[in-house]
């Protein structure tokens, strides 16, 4: 059977290289060597590099190598908050991030708008420790645009911003300076495989950590954002973490540098304009985000006339797999990746295919 | 250059089954599948059900993949532990747990053993809440009896009892219906990559869990064992989990299951006893673990007279990696691992070259 290729928006398709990246890995026995041995400290530092290149990270920011987003919200929490957090919610995963909040014991506030949308007149406390938002809301294919963090930035400046950059990073912009945390798995944009995630923190995460350890609070142990720095400068892990991915990590960085991240950017613009125009114009299909200028060029959404399993069908026979809706939206809508490894000429392809379908 | 054969007591070889399950993963796009698809679902299944039947867990124990044995000691304190705990310390792991129930604010107390035996004279508080020990710790190279674990269950009925057995499942032996919870990683003696974690817990950790939360407490989210229980009843994780893992540990337990526990643990006794004769009659070495009754047949370990880095250089040269004395014993100690993946040909040529080497 031929492959299918994989536009589901997260796990999604490998990275083109890393099929190869993972036969020369068993090759040069990396699947077996100690998580600190000189090697895994190698691909440790050429990941943590490539990605700081990659995303241009100011001075100061440090790269943690943990099991997925899903545990860093609760890093966060645990090293960050002390008592009040604020979130932007407008998807699962946004609201998510908020329930754990609630779970973990922390006084919670939230600005909510449905899928589809972003919160609009909400006041943010000015004594709130941590602000909390998706880049990319990968449930709804919703955009927070990079100007709206900025001014919350401005007029809030005490308090910590945390991004949620799931299946926006590498492939969007952000201005590192204007937050204090960022964090994304690798199953998205960078293409590889599922269990592992990627925690950015500055020095005031670092420092409120700190503040809150000696205010009597416990901050965990081996995730303990102390414990994290200082074997981050030494390029180790704080457990047993996924030597594997972490070398794929480095390699596909590699690769994406060798490209440039302009290229990947600009390809991104592209093929996300192509695929919103797709939709648009099929008599059958609709936006799902109303305003534009939310609209996601990395998770593109479209309502379906009819129910969408009929879509994810005709295009898996044709060897395209895409996404349904997420939760409530499921059978209603299909969800689209356009990652850096799908090409243009699989977004063109893919884009054909669906201009031509009549359910 | 042939390739290396790793001795090394975690991460170690892989199971010499895993390249071949590798390769087919690949062609079948097993890294790209939704954690929670009806394919992913049947992995998680079917190492769930191996397991269950490989190392025989009666009826109400339930297995979870999280990733790491780590990131389960805070999974247990969140979960299982309110006040009180009570940890048998004998090496780096066994410590470990002890220090992040500390750090976590936990009222822990510990009876401590140097490296090399283990805790005699102690008294447990018949109110500590959850009782922890190591089968086999690997930094030392020390077993814990199982009949020394059943006498504890005797006396301490109502306590709950948890077991490190990372470098000892599946080989050696363990009556689960005497424990109530147990946990292991991978990457030793079921010979995976690192980045998986499995825990296992009876009901009375589930009911310990809902009682915690009544009283007000908080257990987490994403991974407090109500959650978690719901899930695996689903065969579903509560995170992107590490699919890859968990495919090749449904794999690589089939293929246990069809050589047989009884031929792995027969095949452990006679490489330990083989491993434990070469060591104590070679005139350069000795044996660490005084007592022959604590000795561990999977992580054997070794004084040697010189400095250990003499000795790991001599054997890496022909081509069989060993691993180094753990913390303050390393440059002293060769720790060698003996796993399932490791066959008893590979052993018997490891303790020839041994007993060939005089440095």
């Amino acid at each position: 059977m031929p492959k299918k290729i994989f536009f589901t928006p997260g796990p999604s398709a490998l990275y083109f290289t890393v099929e190869e990246h993972l036969k020369k890995a068993l090759k040069e026995q990396v699947l077996e060597v100690n998580h600190r041995s000189a090697q895994a400290e190698g691909y440790f530092k050429e990941a943590s590099d490539n990605l700081k290149q990659l995303m241009n990270l100011p001075e100061g920011y440090h790269v943690f190598f943990l099991s997925s987003a899903t545990e860093i919200w609760e890093r966060l929490i645990q090293n960050c908050i002390i008592e009040k957090s604020f979130h932007l919610c407008y998807g699962a995963f946004s609201n998510r991030f908020y329930d754990f909040a609630i779970k973990h014991g922390v006084a919670a506030e939230k600005a909510e708008a449905p899928f589809g949308s972003i919160p609009a007149d909400y006041e943010i406390p000015q004594d709130t420790e941590l602000i909390s938002m998706a880049l990319n809301e990968t449930s709804a294919g919703v955009t927070f645009p990079a100007e709206d963090i900025y001014k919350i930035r401005e007029s809030h400046p005490e308090a910590l911003i945390a991004i949620d950059g799931v299946s926006a990073f590498p492939a969007i912009d952000l201005d590192f300076s204007k937050v204090d945390s960022a964090y994304f798995s690798v199953q998205k944009c960078f293409g590889l495989p599922a269990g592992l995630g990627v925690w950015i923190v500055n020095d005031r995460c670092l420092e409120k950590a700190n503040r809150k350890l000696a205010a009597g609070h416990s901050i965990g142990a081996y995730q303990a954002l102390p414990n994290l720095v200082k074997n981050a400068k030494k390029h180790q892990p704080t457990y047993t973490f996924n030597v594997l991915n972490v070398y794929l990590l480095a390699r596909v960085t590699a690769d994406m540098l060798e490209k440039g991240i302009d290229v990947i950017r600009r390809e991104t613009n592209y093929k996300g304009l192509l695929l919103q125009h797709t939709i648009a114009t099929h008599p059958q299909l609709s936006h799902f985000v109303e305003d534009s200028r939310l609209r996601s060029k990395t998770v593109v959404v479209a309502r379906t006339e009819g129910p969408s399993e009929a879509w994810i069908e005709a295009l898996s026979s044709k060897g395209f797999v895409v996404g349904n809706g997420y939760g409530p939206h499921k059978g209603k809508q299909i969800r689209i990746a356009s990652f850096p490894t799908h090409s243009k000429e699989q977004i063109e392809l893919l884009a054909d295919i669906i201009t031509g379908i009549t359910l």
